[in-house]
């Protein structure tokens, strides 16, 4: 339970018009509750009640009952019982975390709805001092585990046995395992931003790691590209990996508050595109990290969101040549005063 | 791509007087494509689309060109695309697998569009032997690490490292990782159905392992509760484990062809009510395990559907004792004729 953010969310909602709220999505209930669960809480003033699952009602009930009343859900009746709570209130609902048939309960038993859009998602994006800390311990398992790693070692091994050193490591270092299935791609299939790990013999051209774990239940991601051959199907290898490191870099120089998140894809991309590599990069520059792997801002083309300290980003640029092969280098950076900092590093 | 499972979705939405259809949920576009992705399929007769996100066009568009005009997503018009390709045809779209963004796209686009509970998802539920190789393959891989398991040997040891070493082996035996966060539970902690692995040292009472890996898109799913002590908490413990048995085994010995699901859970309930444990049992004795980890059917209190041939279900009672722990055993069943087959075993 976090009084300090229900406060801030009332606040939210009141400036929406509503007296009441409904939070249906689990990260946006773990960040108002600390307790991950596929719950349903329903804010009325004085008297918050969060419907949990039967599995999930005792562990969660322990935390969060002195702050809730706590209810087993009935998945058959929830939006009735939820409408009973809400009466005739405006009632405040995330339309971005709905899915269709929720929509309809919403429809039928919330008559005075009021969709707002991003409504604790939006209070997400910038971080706190305590989120901070469990991102930066999630940045730093993940590079403990792939900054650590002797690539040399893992020639003649597969992809998939390097994927399983890098997730068991992952739960023995103290975290909940990886943030997302790790790419590792060896060889061609490194042309593939998401490859899934298989039998590829690591042994030629380069490798690329995209790696990411879950601590305490907040994410971190950081890819690696290691380059094993100095040349490799007739690219200038070790060049493709410069300019890369370039466009990261020309985006990093100028990551800080007050920045336009699309002008930063724009930096990046006008790197690549310079030195005739721009049809190449074919995704955004990155993404925001926190309790979910993918989460506001977004680093893409256009986007006029601007930076804020305490906002925690990645810096992904990546190049991939169908048939050759790919690059990607990424770091996640924490948003700060007069500039950023690389939260993906080896902590000592 | 898979031809006759096309045709058969054809003639699905042909009953529903459609003549079109978008497919919105990556496991039902595997399973008519072959392609795990977040794609959106448009089936308008003689000419189907599918368009790809950018990151993942390249390896799709290599399976599925052949048979599908594949497109780059545009995701902020990607529902003004479809509209245009589908036209004024009567285009079938499932509301189970739709989010509230989507169905405002659908709303918008698609006039004409007719709503079809389960489309692709209806047909998953019976398995066809390619899937069932797959599925057996996968419960394999699950059955071969924790039945492999000497148990003895972990005692002292944390359940976050036995967890680490499960996932590890998942990887390396040829699985893409686990199908869902493993449970590891020891002592007191295996009350709660879906312990997340921590720093608990496994040492007294019992402990509770639910795994499951996937393997080429498959899944499977079972637990297993071993006896550390012989007694624990004052409670006789391999009463317990006995009583719980005992109940899955009334269930298994009815699973086949023709039985209801809801008559599998009473079955099951009704063991553990004549022992005084039934306030314990807190869950469905069941789930459908295929593309996704839970599907249909559920065995669950009152549920009319009938198990067919081809069928795969788990069969998992369980009991959680707040304070003092929990116990569930489950494996993962094919409906065959005239009975069913554990899935979830060891093959030699």
């Amino acid at each position: 339970m976090n009084p300090v953010r229900l406060e801030k969310l009332y606040e939210t909602i009141k400036g929406g018009s509503a007296d009441a709220a409904v939070i249906t999505d689990p990260s946006d209930f773990f960040y108002l509750s600390g307790c991950k669960a596929n719950a349903v809480m329903v804010l009325v003033p004085g008297s918050p009640v969060v419907f949990l699952s039967p599995v999930e009602y005792e562990e969660c009930a322990a935390v969060l009952s002195g702050a809730f009343e706590c209810r087993k859900m009935d998945r058959e009746n929830l939006w009735l019982r939820v409408g009973e709570l809400v009466k005739d209130r405006k009632c405040a609902v995330d339309p971005s975390r709905l899915s269709y048939t929720a929509y309809l309960g919403v429809k039928e038993n919330l008559p005075s709805a009021v969709f707002i859009e991003d409504m604790v998602s939006g209070m997400r994006v910038v971080k706190d001092p305590e989120e901070i800390a469990l991102i930066r311990k999630a940045c730093g398992l993940a590079a403990a585990a792939v900054d650590g790693l002797d690539i040399g070692e893992w020639a003649g091994k597969t992809e998939r046995q390097l994927c399983a050193h890098l997730v068991k490591r992952s739960w023995e270092d103290g975290a909940s395992g990886p943030a997302f299935v790790p790419v590792v791609a060896a060889g061609p299939n490194s042309a593939y931003p998401h490859h899934e790990p298989g039998d590829r013999v690591i042994d030629d051209g380069w490798i690329k790691i995209d790696f990411g774990v879950v601590y305490r239940n907040y994410c971190s991601d950081l890819t690696r590209t290691y380059i094993l051959d100095k040349f490799f199907s007739n690219l200038r290898t070790e060049e493709l990996f410069e300019n890369l490191s370039r466009a990261k870099q020309a985006a990093v120089d100028m990551l800080g508050p007050g920045v336009r998140c699309g002008d930063l894809h724009a930096a990046a991309k006008k790197v690549l595109d310079d030195c005739g590599l721009g049809e190449h990069f074919i995704h955004n520059l990155g993404h925001g990290v926190g309790i979910d792997i993918h989460e506001k801002p977004y680093l893409k083309p256009g986007a006029e969101q601007v930076l804020e300290e305490g906002m925690v980003v990645t810096v992904e640029p990546g190049i991939y040549i169908p048939g050759t092969g790919g690059m990607r280098i990424e770091d996640t950076y924490l948003i700060k005063s007069g500039g950023n900092e690389q939260l993906t590093r080896i902590y000592r």
